[in-house]
């Protein structure tokens, strides 16, 4: 007997790295179709050195042979971003609109994957046909250009993912949202709605990309000097508001920050952006008066190697700002970015540059769907369950609460909870083990590998390194030596910690039977809690300690 | 020839760990006050396994003698938290109002410094004669009780350091903001308003304490089963608005966590709460209805050891919350807190704990005034200079900017920045070296040591350990050992990282020269070198290194 399981690896109870897998057939042996492969951004709390975090898709390699596609809703990077990392280990043919599979397609060059690997699919009607599946790309508004909802048509009904999105008639680039379309696909019945939940707190209805259009215009015609805007450089709509704005106010252009130039190139060469004012470089950017210019950078959440932040730091490509200047942060930071943020923001106000943040929201709209928007949207689709997404675990909760407030039923499905929704109740089938990924340097490693976890403890209790040679007689030869990293020089005995833990550590090694010389595995666990027992006393720390004997033998 | 100076040590362009010194006499031999003495609190980002961060006090240690006094504002952590680690190295006088007091002096118990140390003081009229200044505390309303804003008298005229402060009237514990007193202690003319610039960004006049009280009461009858609530346990009108609410719901009120416990005790034996209701222990709790509960709970901030983050872990003094019961922050994050704080919300919403955030404001106001109300304040006092404290530099700069286009002067003067208020116009007199202290274990450490330096690079690169034991002939015995801590165990070529590293550095030695294998240095910097550029290879990282070579000589 076949069935249709839904399983997130990744996205849901987080915002990030969305990676969801549908299936269909008999159980463990279904065939699956994968919906978006996305990252997230490391942190120090809780990744200190990794470059990318990834979702864990051991369950889907398992799998490699019943993957029969992997489509992509949208072009940002907690969506697409991993398609390069593991493209090679899933093998399946990557199905995305045509601006998404541009930037796919530069992601799996990276990694020497061919441009066939992605096909370009035309929005509803069209329909790929892949394996039990049929799905097509229904556009929706969202902050990026050609976001689509996807319908899967399954053997058990019709199921509705939405991505990401919003409902927004005038996205300024793109499709607007279609109410009759959505009515359209969803009027035979819709199983399920596997449905975004970034705003499910926010209680008012979502404003229009084009509504910021009139604030911006006047920030850019009333800046005393230079203006300095920030935004994700995918949100293409944004760029064009910002760009439009400054020509209107007899401003150039200049893109700064790889991620920006990249963006516009994209969006050009898909035909997507249209009539975006022509940009001068950044060695123009001296020549012309300052208040005839915009500078579009990168780094709205103050990524410390971004465009903003190295202007904060002072210089970038040769440009720096100065009294007068105006910084704008036409963009939400991201809960979790604010220090970096407000880092920038102070170095800028110690340059005298005005810095003009979303408080007030005159400069930024969100491009995702709010709480009356989520509930106008259920209200269209009609699904006999949702299963909320793109959300943590509280977004996701919330969400089915809303649901359930207005008479439909919902299920909190997390990462690795496979979801069964053959027949009429959808129920849990399985929990999968799942996690996280890091990309560190350039290799995989697991979350749950201890290495990130041996960082933080270096990090929060410093580093001893005790080393003690042996000679060919179970013998000492000199006294133990200590080395320090990350902890204070000097302890409460006011003596120098390194020498008076090598001297309590040459007390118990002169004192030490042979017994214990001879077992490594002794010797080190005695010459450890030393070191911690007189680190406590001396400094009142712990520190992690490594030993190394040496044995002349 | 005397000059007035005004020396801020720590708050001048941060919010945290406010000291701020005035000083009156020859230049260099001027007699010292010192108004409070607080601290900061360390984060991962930028000063992981710190315990706690104060301002460096070494220009104050230096001129010891020249102290007559220190002052504490209000009880908050970041005005009195450093009076117990540095009261011996300044041996002042320290004086308060009578809560401040009773707080300063458990702080000074814990180093074990007598209770006289600390003066109480009767509010204005009173008076402290201190050297060439005289100084009262005159009542102000803030998030404590007994907050005062300080009047100072010195030879060159009156200064008015505001302390925090917001304007209301109604406060429900402490005293209301007094206009009058305010207007009449202004009358004569003030030389400089030294005033708090925390939320000069918040553009409508603040709320009222007494504003939440409905809302409150509304959730304690609704709220379905148990509710929790966290704020600063220093916040005790807030502590009293929601243990009444409870109470008028028919709940009894649990107190956990020390801090909680410890201020309403203070706040009890100094008069200053009155009527609060009783409490129960938490062993009762298990014995009481839960719909009959009320638990007020130290950790709004998502500190990892603090009531609530226990409480979202499991359990706390044998505790648990379940589906139904609600947790309320009444409390606003402070930036840079919120990935601790949604963790926690989200630890509850796996539980099916309804939790209850500020986003509204329906819940909580700010303690410190508005820009609209500090326009206010400006007004009644009229200074003839403001300089702005207790803010970040945009801050600062924000309230200088808003100051000017009201006709008022300002200067912006950051943390070790020597203002010479004498005469007509304030300027900068000098700038100190200045910057934070940390306790890290039981000892001070430099911020700038590199001690957390250290940490941080070992946490973004990990540590490899190199030794190399050299015989009494300068060859090497044996082959050079490697030890990993915080890196992959595995690189590109498949191999484990320390055989490759190990294999590498071999090479190295068995091929090195007499010379380089006699020269220390030259050896730990060819085998760092060597791990490095492998470990690029391998992992793509380039760690931290350190390497040992014992002699046997």
């Amino acid at each position: 007997m076949s069935r249709l399981i839904y399983l997130p690896l990744g996205g849901a109870g987080e915002i990030g790295m969305n990676a969801y897998v549908y299936g269909y057939g008999p159980k463990d042996a279904e065939r699956l179709i994968v919906v978006d492969l996305g990252v997230t951004f490391p942190d120090m709390d809780t990744s200190p050195g990794v470059d990318l975090i990834l979702p864990d898709i051991a369950w889907l390699k398992e799998r490699r042979a019943m993957i029969d596609g992997i489509f992509i809703t949208h072009a940002h990077e907690d969506h697409v971003g991993a398609i390069g990392h593991y493209w090679e280990q899933l093998g399946a043919p990557v199905y995305a609109r045509k601006f998404t599979a541009n930037i796919a397609r530069r992601k799996l060059d990276e990694y020497g994957h061919p441009e066939s690997v992605v096909r370009v699919v035309e929005a509803y009607p069209d329909v790929v046909e892949c394996g039990p599946f049929k799905v097509s790309f229904v556009p929706i508004s969202h902050s990026i250009p050609e976001s689509a909802g996807l319908v899967i048509d399954t053997p058990e009904g019709r199921l509705i993912h939405s991505g990401d999105f919003k409902i927004d008639h005038t996205p300024v680039v793109g499709d607007p949202f279609n109410e009759e379309l959505w009515a359209e696909v969803s009027k035979d019945g819709v199983k399920a709605l596997i449905c975004d939940s970034t705003n499910i707190f926010s209680p008012t209805a979502g404003r229009s990309e084009a509504s910021i259009m009139d604030e911006v215009t006047g920030l850019m015609r009333d800046a005393p000097s230079m203006v300095v805007a920030t935004t994700f450089a995918s949100n293409i709509a944004r760029l064009k508001t910002l760009a439009d704005a400054a020509k209107a106010a007899g401003r150039s252009v200049c893109l700064l920050g790889r991620a920006m130039r990249r963006m516009v190139e994209a969006a050009t060469e898909t035909g997507i952006l249209k009539d975006f004012p022509s940009t001068v470089s950044p060695e123009d950017v001296p020549n012309i008066p300052r208040e005839n210019l915009l500078l579009l950078v990168t780094g709205s959440q103050g990524e410390r190697r971004a465009a903003s932040a190295q202007l904060a730091n002072g210089k970038y490509l040769g440009i720096t700002l100065q009294e007068g200047d105006t910084f704008l942060f036409s963009s939400k930071t991201i809960p979790g970015n604010e220090r970096g943020v407000i880092r920038i923001m102070n170095q800028f106000s110690e340059m005298g540059v005005d810095v003009i943040d979303d408080a007030g929201g005159r400069y930024h709209v969100s491009g995702h769907a709010n709480r009356p928007d989520l509930e106008a949207f259920h209200a269209i689709v009609k699904p006999q369950t949702l299963i909320p997404m793109h959300g943590e675990h509280r977004h996701l909760r919330e969400h089915v609460k809303v649901a359930n407030k207005n008479g439909l039923s919902g299920i909190v499905a997390v990462n690795g909870m496979m979801i069964d929704l053959s027949g009429n109740a959808p129920r849990v089938a399985e929990y999968i083990e799942t996690g996280r990924t890091y990309l560190d340097g350039s290799v995989m490693v697991g979350a749950l590998d201890g290495i990130v976890r041996d960082r933080i403890r270096m990090a929060l209790n410093g580093h001893v390194v005790v080393t003690l040679v042996i000679d060919e007689n179970d013998e000492p030869l000199g006294d133990p030596w200590v080395e320090l990293a990350g902890l204070a020089e000097t302890g409460n005995s006011n003596a120098a910690l390194v020498d008076v833990l090598e001297q309590d550590l040459s007390q118990f090694v002169n004192r030490a039977n042979a017994k214990t010389l001879r077992d490594d595995e002794k010797l080190e666990k005695e010459l450890r809690t030393i070191t911690r027992k007189s680190a406590v006393a001396e400094i009142g720390k712990k520190p992690e300690v490594t030993v190394i004997v040496s044995r002349l033998s």
